[in-house]
């Protein structure tokens, strides 16, 4: 990354009053620093203002530390409060520098084209990330994956309670080992537990084969058919302990007809599994997708 | 209608079994008949076979009458019935004529964007259908449907069940007196009552402004907006008696996003549900739409 | 309109330095305004910076007049020029007040699609517009256009020079008296005479039905089905002396196959020229089209 | 491949007349053939009629040699010739064997998208193709090719004519050592010489990223840019000798905003090459493209 294309991005909801806007632009315009980006949104149902910034690092005479130092009491001022778990679940403020490099934990089963685009897009440079570790709970994903120069666990999962807990624990030590940036459930078949799902919240990101809240758990495509929809969907969301009811951070939508079965939408709909996921993962891993009240804001 | 733009339009539905297009396709060839266009669909969920044939009127030497009589015995030999109530519902086998003008009565309340829409399709030469009659709940859409020389039927709805039933049946009333190919639910906020579904099985046609199966029932804008859905759709489909759960004929999504209020989400939906019925509707008319098992074949 | 739903528009462009955001958002704090919807664009390509805010008028104790006069010398240290003019094309900044209605011209000739689909906007609440006049080089949408209330102006074009400069000499007179926010070429056939597109610059609009620039001038329709594409589109531009080369508003796109021929092709397409050509016009009103060297910004 | 899954396609067209599908299926009923899927058009421009039959293997009790030897008589009583070339540029008839794999051979450059979709698709089993060889005027993606177990050929091109066409006879040469079925140029960014367009006629498939017939030629996300277009597309066609004017298979569009760069374009077009290109691929290689007078029926 050249110099002049580092960035320190502010993200920042509070409840809405006059005054937000130049407060902010205000301070950063004191500091000297150059916005690039800005964004703003009023949510006039919860009464909620949200806004990112994106400023050029090389602006500011002196860090990320520093600048968010600065910036508290800005930010207490208007009543947010810092948010040190960084997530985007929880979200008053916070402050990234694009200069860290983020860090990515994919967990699989056995459905592999959801990897191989990310693994694709990680190796034509479009999606600039680490991918950390692959875990599966089957191998079959193996060979491609440590193919791209990336670790892949293979943390096979019973059927019984105890054994499940045990794989779990597993992946959870993999996975926090990395103290990634994003956990991406690409098509990964077990349903995490609440805890985890409690632990990653803002950070587990889940792609679902149907246009949510339609088609709800298992064999979406089957439930689709059957109903004889025109349209099948994908939905990237945040995980959290309600099943598929997470805060949805992209959908997309392909169009099937009569003439296709099971497999073929199956098939189609992956090519929309594949581009939703890597918006919402590109969208997450920027700091743009900013969640309150159950529902995100997409700067 | 020029003469050689006038098309007996057959369609046919069967369980499966090798030889049936050679059997139809040979007769056709033998009375001498133009196809100008012919779709084939086999369902291999309910192994049933289903075919729309469009023969040139002036290819023939006899009127639809006669081909009905000589076509019979084919379809018979098939295992197919003649559909004599003519409906898509229960399709077996049926021949229309398109010399023979179609007939809509469009049934309202006081959301006047999709009325307007199929109005100036039909002002446009777009729709080449007669609507016969506009019947509304309220009357605040009879002043436009009236300057398109269309007859406005106001039927007030009390709240009681008699006073409903009664207001249904001067709905049928004027309904079937002009015996129309399609009932257009067009935003019309009234359940229609069972006895009613089954009397127009296969004619009645809704507009829901959802992607059902997602938000059945009342104010799906709303309950879109609460999940926080990136996608907005409508569906076209048949009547029944189980609310919004009929055969999907046609459906379609406009995205919206965080900045998106619910009348926003409401006026973007609106184009779409406008559009998807327009294409629904034209699709029935053309005898396009075949139902078998819940589900549509829309040739 | 209820008064809290009133709002002062600023839209302003100049070229990018720091502290402009902070130095208008500044501004617009000490007057107490209270914004509701703000926007921010930074063009790498030519180092200008755009802004568009939605201030609530009730939050201000003076009017519109006022608010430019105290806006002008801030957006003056920025390096602005009011855009006395007040089009769009020659974006500096302006100020406009939601309170005064908008009002609109229709230019058509023979095809109503358009047409009715903005009368039928209109009566349905959605497009919160006066339009003045319809003006048509035909009469055939004379009668739909005054059932609905609104004065409809026949000017027959003859073929030559003269009769054609003195057709658009009436045109200009009739559309001049409404003194329109808008101009829209709702499929008029006839070209513009270059003076009338300076005099109309930033107000006059027109649907485009191909993907521009794909298939410029006549026939597009005809020219895509030549060519064997897969989709067909429609483009809203402002009109400029050269052809079909304006500023695009607003494009969409429909799916055309091998089945469809070209009266198929023009009626699928009319459903997108609707639709676009409704988008453009209804965010050119909302003053959220910024233009500068020849592209737009869409707020 | 399950043996009730091998197929017989026959793809035919001929000038138009009456009783072509009947004496087509009537050929197969006799033969005793189950028709899975069949497809028919008529063309009104031109006056040919097309159509594609799959036929179950395991339905007839001979090969598709025998089956070839016997429908011949029916093509020519027909007045379709055998396209013994087998592309499906000069259509009149053929019959493919799909327990015959196909076989794929890939052209690079520097940029890796297209090709590592290509691999992942056939590495998740939803291409089912052999690729034979991946051949790149660059080296930069050997290595993800051969860890895919697929040869990679590095084949470099000089700037002067001698050694291009000493290149190309290079890449000819591997080419039809493999007797391809597809010859994919994944963003080749050599223009192939007139001769192999016209060897390769039929087989040799482009992805070009933009929705031709705009931006022809080199940078087409540069030209769209400056024309300030809101959607990008992709087209993927048939290579002729004329640049970018084959006939189109398939194309999409995907839409961009001003707060699009010119690198923001060329990411968000790369999802649409990739899945146009990837469908175009496959239909070609289900004989489900035929080719007529410069334009595709899709089947």
């Amino acid at each position: 990354m050249h110099p002049s294309e580092r960035r320190y991005v502010i993200t920042f909801g509070c409840p809405d009053r006059t005054g937000i806007v130049a407060r902010i632009a205000g301070f950063i315009a004191e500091e000297g620093g150059w916005i690039v980006e800005a964004a703003y949104h009023t949510d006039p149902d919860t009464g909620w203002f949200f806004t990112r910034q994106e400023v050029r690092a090389d602006s500011l005479p002196y860090d990320v530390d520093e600048l968010r130092e600065r910036f508290g009491p800005v930010a207490e001022s208007l009543g947010a409060d810092e948010d040190v778990e960084g997530g985007a679940g929880g979200l008053h403020w916070r402050i990234d520098d694009t200069g860290t490099r983020r860090r990515v934990v994919v967990l699989v089963s056995k459905e592999g084209h959801c990897l191989y685009d990310l693994l694709g897009r990680v190796a034509a440079g479009e999606l600039d990330v680490d991918v950390s570790a692959v875990i599966g709970n089957h191998d079959v994903l193996a060979d491609v994956t440590r193919a791209h120069g990336i670790p892949f666990h293979h943390v096979p999962f019973g059927t019984d309670a105890a054994s499940k807990a045990e794989a779990f624990a597993r992946v959870a030590e993999i996975t926090d080992a990395a103290d990634p940036h994003a956990i991406v459930l690409a098509r990964f078949m077990q349903i995490l537990p609440e805890h985890l799902c409690h632990a990653w919240t803002g950070r587990a990101i889940n792609i679902h084969h149907s246009f949510l809240p339609s088609f709800v758990g298992a064999k979406p495509y089957h439930q689709a058919h059957v109903r004889g929809v025109k349209l099948v969907g994908a939905t990237c969301h945040y995980v959290t302990a309600e099943l598929d009811a997470g805060p949805i951070i992209e959908q997309d939508v392909i169009r099937v007809d009569h003439g296709d079965s099971i497999p073929d939408m199956v098939r189609k709909g992956r090519d929309i599994e594949k581009v939703v996921l890597a918006r919402g993962l590109r969208w997450h891993l920027e700091n743009r997708v900013l969640v309150h009240a159950g529902r995100t804001v997409v700067f």
